[in-house]
């Protein structure tokens, strides 16, 4: 390990009733839960510009951390020094993962060749670095939306220009994430919407959206990238609409266009939230429809109207996210990328620890309340009961497509008054506290 | 016509600066815009629900108003009363369409045989006062979500016998729907969702909504009902979740089931804000995917989390509106009808007639701004130009499908800094603003 | 006990891991927390509007409950066993207050005078049962939102003899409240406030309410009712605006009318996040303001616009309201009042039970944790440290009001560069969530 | 005039009809409109640091705007060419007024004794160029929140030694703004507040505020500068949380430290509508209190949860704006700060004076309709009418305190049922409809 963060220790899983906010309390690497230990259930992963290029500025202040590596000048070196500290971060954490934009990486260049070059030479040195320690690189993406080129969209700019630009890009992080071994490559248009509809022609930005896609789809064969294509749903922010606003309408948009089964979602909780849904909503409909593809764990403030980008700390919602996880067959070869950032009054270096043992705690007990839930089927049990009458008489019927309106009205004239029991929602919710609160 | 508003004559269109309360400004229904009169635009609807039976009731509070009829006791006479009421509104107000859901056109009895014959009864009395007056129904639905049987959704309901009830009610009311010559049926699954997802078998409930539909298609084709069916999304309220929750939802709902031929869309502006679109947004969104049927005309308080149901007032949003409606070649067989309610203080029957010619006259204002808008074609022109890098050179063969990754890349090699111009979002709002302010 | 609950007995505490939904599982009455017994930290009370006289319904249906007392069509006779019933509850569920609107407890008859009448023998009764069983009232209101004469407000209408009315009504229920033995009187302003300000003449009607409270609080010294005087802050629902809106509005208008002596704040969690703030922050301005007064106790839905009035189920948000009311110095003469409703699918009778069941345990395990921070003082050390600086030097200086502009600038040309350390908001989430789950 | 905006003249209005973007349509300042000038009506001023600073940089990606002065290295000669630019543009709108941070003005320099020496000499340049053009200071105000020193705030700061820091930066800028003449001094906290009440003493926060205003109070009285003292309300971003939230909170927190005599508000549009209100009510609000100082003109959008900061485009919501100012007896010596940026895509040069002008525009169609809404006095005289019950008998008693609570019983049995009527809510809106829309 190395030794930008010289007063940090690697973080050792001390037990729920540790003090020390630089140990484990919850998350216990190789322990079993739900026959496989909690690391392979979740295949952490972290972000590297939440984590590694991130200073905590906002739109009305500068950044307040400065990283080791910040004061370094030479860009390509601060870059490799930075990596240098991405990969003892994670050996210290225990994190087996990562995920990473290509101006993430490596700053860009005066022209995409060079720019192409500078990215070759940091993932030339990564590569050494994943090598060494074992790390693995769980998604790569291009970043289609800083640069100004991206003002009004790249697959969905006006521009042609741009689209040919942005399709560069992805082809070079495509075959940078495949040369990598990434096992998947993610898909976030943040500006792939618009400001004002009086402006927009949205019927050729979809189709030309799709054009983009289906071209990814078809490089992918070509360079034999076999990782899992994802595309991330956001409803807003930094554009006024995003396209891909949630799940449904990324379902709706990949049905149009015959891709639906070459992506699956990379489902955020604080894009959920902005969407007015539950992370545990998007993540049901996700997995009910065979897309839960990976996802990037953080924590909105349901309060501000923003991508906070939080820490997860609600472990109710870690449960019931973990609820759906486990439904799921687990998250492989997607796996859980921390898109959150330390608030920017926590700046210092030791914060950025703190803040992913937060996170990983938290998930692991949403993980341990979940598996008991689910093992002991109080819940589960329940729900089968209570939809029971599709298993038999009219209702198995219905479900095997025997009966029509003119039938079921037969039906119903005989059978006048239909008898309901109750939902039961608020003993439903005692039920998952008291597996919450009682290790 | 009758006499239940003695005090109310027929209302004139009187001009734009008409003090008149009771008059129209900007609706007069024989006026030709965009090559057609204005009344065909719209084909205006009286909604029964809330104009013949709301009486102002809210969740802290009873009703306000106290109609003509209301005074009957007997619940058959007061229903033929309501209707003429009903009919007499109408045609003082120059509506000729109305929309009903069973129940508000003739309360439940006892047994669903009875309620039947009373449907009969009333629909009967109503066939005869539409042939004297030439009024026509635009669509007719089932209230699927009052009565408590209906408290775990009607085809989504967790009990089979609730399911056939509904069918046996959608069944009674399309039949009368065709028998009355309705142009189109509704379905708004007010219920069809979740209050917690703990209870929730959210794949059968959708698979089941998905027969219910079916078995409606099915229905509609055996009676020989050939109506537009529509479906009228609702992201919440009454229920937590509404899984009709916006456009791109129910388009993926229809898309997955093999339903997208047999349904059009019913959008309603004030479930659109709920669910975080604009009614523009949600308008173009259906107009672009050919699912624009109808429109429930409202206007909802977006400093309030529920469906305030007001009558619209903002002729700017009209304007908007009423582009997506011209662009779409019209709404037929689709209309316009005003869901929407007096506030509970105005509660005099002259103000039911005054909001609905607020209404008409908004819309009828926005009809005429984005018809010159679309006839001076300023903005029209603007967007053509901004997208003309698609129609030659590189952008042209990324539409037709020539080109791939590799290609794109070696143009952007070569032509390295795509160059934009300004989206001028400010610009062309001013210019609806010109046209909104001058006549 | 009476038995219009047959089937449920006396709820017990049965500890943490009892899967009895009708046992507590965390409240046990009599434990000493922090000093003193669970029920004297609360003072739990039952909601007579929400508990007895709810029915389910909302604004899409019908009442889905049928109480035992529902069936009995005498309204006097029908309000008396609705007390039994009440009665009965609390007793099962070792509930020791409750709360009442006048038009709860005995509905309202053809004029003013019968009510009243009907008002003080149902009253009578009541008293009677508070007698014989030990219960007592926590605090009583008027209903000045229902009935259509206050359809433009009570104290605020632009109607004066509905100010008159209004009067009326809180006379005799302020008097009731005093012959009761209750100890607080409520003033919830659900229609006071305005629809559109294009109506209001909102300077008058804020003096008018101030004259309103004035003669509240002249009419309590004239009778020797020495209870205190609530106002229950809500931003909205039924009416656009709310003149309580939240507890800094209440401040600014208490102060401005000086009246902040007089009154002090009912604070229901639900209001403060329709507002826009966690309920932790309402608390929290209300207590440091001193004016803290008395609780409804319930939780809203953050992706919901509307009062859900759910029954409270998130932990960490007990915990921290726990805090504050510890760091209060305790709620009373205040208590905990439910004003919570069973969801509109959780209709049977037990459902009641389970529900407050749910609620108690809430607050008992967030009272259990709060004083356990506290005591072990982790977090409130933290803070003493924080704000260390203000205690010596410049910061004293400051504080003791000793420094003005000049010195301060003297003093940081000197003192260039502050240095700050971190807030650390993660590692201080992470020690709540420790405390919260272990016990 | 300059030349760094060569290609635009000198703005004109050209009338209503004019298609030319860079005309004034509906604003004509020396037009008499209620009595005056329109350009006294509005004393617009250019905000610098959203025109001058602004590059259109986002969460999401750097700046998209190179301005004719961006190229120039050195920092006080691009500042001064920056003022040269500002002073241009301010003429070429013929807008009078400006707005400034401290830190826009002359960036910040290694130590604060040599910033102010930057101010110094950057304000003198500015200083003369005044002199030249006749333009003038609205208001100055010191930036305490771009820098990480207030990472906690400036004021509330935990960090005695930043509060110091920040009285030395207030007490340079007001001293500053008197020297330039400037007629207010703005306090926007936009870092006092918190992130997380767990690590926050509020009350000590709180306390430090009033000292901190207090201190703003002397000084200012020290140095003559008898400049309006003004507090801008935003509830949050970039904090969690503000103090001074909305005008309620800000009346509260001056009522209770006795600065409510040497405080009024500077209100802006999007801040009020992210506290969840519209703007007409912020204003209602502050204008019956006495406190309605000046205005940060601009336009939120209702669907996006942070300030967007537009410029105002929607010509009903100015008209209720204006309707409050014109009762107020005008703005001064306040105005109308554009605190409005153009739209990141909107990065031309002419796009900055495009969205003067529609702002411009804007509130001068707002002002001219109400102006006549106010003298035709057809609203005012329907809410006149609507109070008249105040004005004899019983509510006359009422408003001059002759009675009190069983005066008011009496009255009522005897007046038992009390008659309203309508609100006519849908008739006012119309009402204002007619003025917009006809000229």
């Amino acid at each position: 390990m190395g030794d930008l963060f010289p007063d940090i220790k690697k973080i050792q899983y001390e037990g729920p009733l540790s003090k020390n906010p630089l140990a484990f309390r919850e998350y216990d690497a190789d322990e079993i839960v739900a026959g496989k230990p909690m690391k392979e259930h979740f295949r952490f992963a972290m972000s590297w510009w939440h984590t590694i290029c991130a200073s905590g500025s906002d739109m009305f202040g500068s950044g307040t951390a400065i990283r080791p590596w910040d004061r370094e000048p030479h860009p390509v070196k601060r870059a490799k020094l930075a990596a240098d500290g991405a990969f003892e971060f994670m050996q210290k954490l225990g994190i087996e993962y990562f995920c990473f934009h290509d101006r993430d990486i490596a700053p860009e260049a005066p022209t995409l060749a060079e720019t192409n070059e500078r990215l070759d030479e940091v993932c030339g040195y990564v590569g050494d670095l994943m090598k060494k320690t074992g790390i693995k690189l769980l998604w790569g993406t291009a970043n289609l939306f800083s640069h100004p080129r991206y003002m009004h969209g790249a697959a969905t700019s006006c521009n042609a220009d741009v689209f040919a630009y942005a399709a560069a890009q992805v082809k070079k992080a495509m075959t940078l994430t495949r040369d990598m071994g990434g096992v998947n490559y993610v898909f976030w248009g943040g500006r792939e919407g618009y400001e004002t509809l009086l402006n927009t022609n949205m019927s050729l930005e979809l189709d030309n959206l799709a054009r983009f896609l289906k071209m990814a789809t078809e490089y992918a064969k070509e360079i034999g990238f076999t990782g899992q294509l994802l595309i991330e749903p956001k409803p807003k922010e930094p554009t006024k609409h995003q396209y891909d606003y949630d799940v449904p309408a990324v379902l709706a948009f990949l049905r149009k266009y015959g891709l639906e089964n070459d992506f699956k979602i990379n489902l955020e909780a604080n894009h959920a939230t902005l969407a007015g849904h539950t992370f545990h909503h998007e993540l049901h409909i996700a997995r009910i429809n065979g897309v839960l593809g990976s996802i990037d764990a953080n924590q909105g403030d349901l309060f501000l109207g923003w991508d906070t980008d939080n820490f997860p700390t609600d472990v109710n919602a870690a449960t019931l996210a973990m609820l759906e996880v486990l439904k799921n067959g687990g998250i492989a070869p997607g796996g859980f990328n921390f898109d959150a950032h330390v608030r920017r009054p926590s700046f210092q270096d030791d914060d950025l620890f703190i803040a992913y043992i937060v996170g990983m705690d938290t998930f692991a007990k949403g993980l341990k309340v979940a598996a008991k839930l689910l093992e002991e089927g109080e819940i589960e049990e329940f729900v089968s009961k209570r939809y029971a009458s599709y298993s038999a008489g009219i209702g198995k019927k219905i479900v095997d497509g025997q009966v029509g309106f003119s039938d079921l009205e037969a039906y119903a004239l005989r059978n006048d008054q239909p008898r309901n029991v109750s939902g039961r929602q608020e003993m439903l919710e005692a039920i998952v506290n008291r597996y919450m609160l009682n290790p």
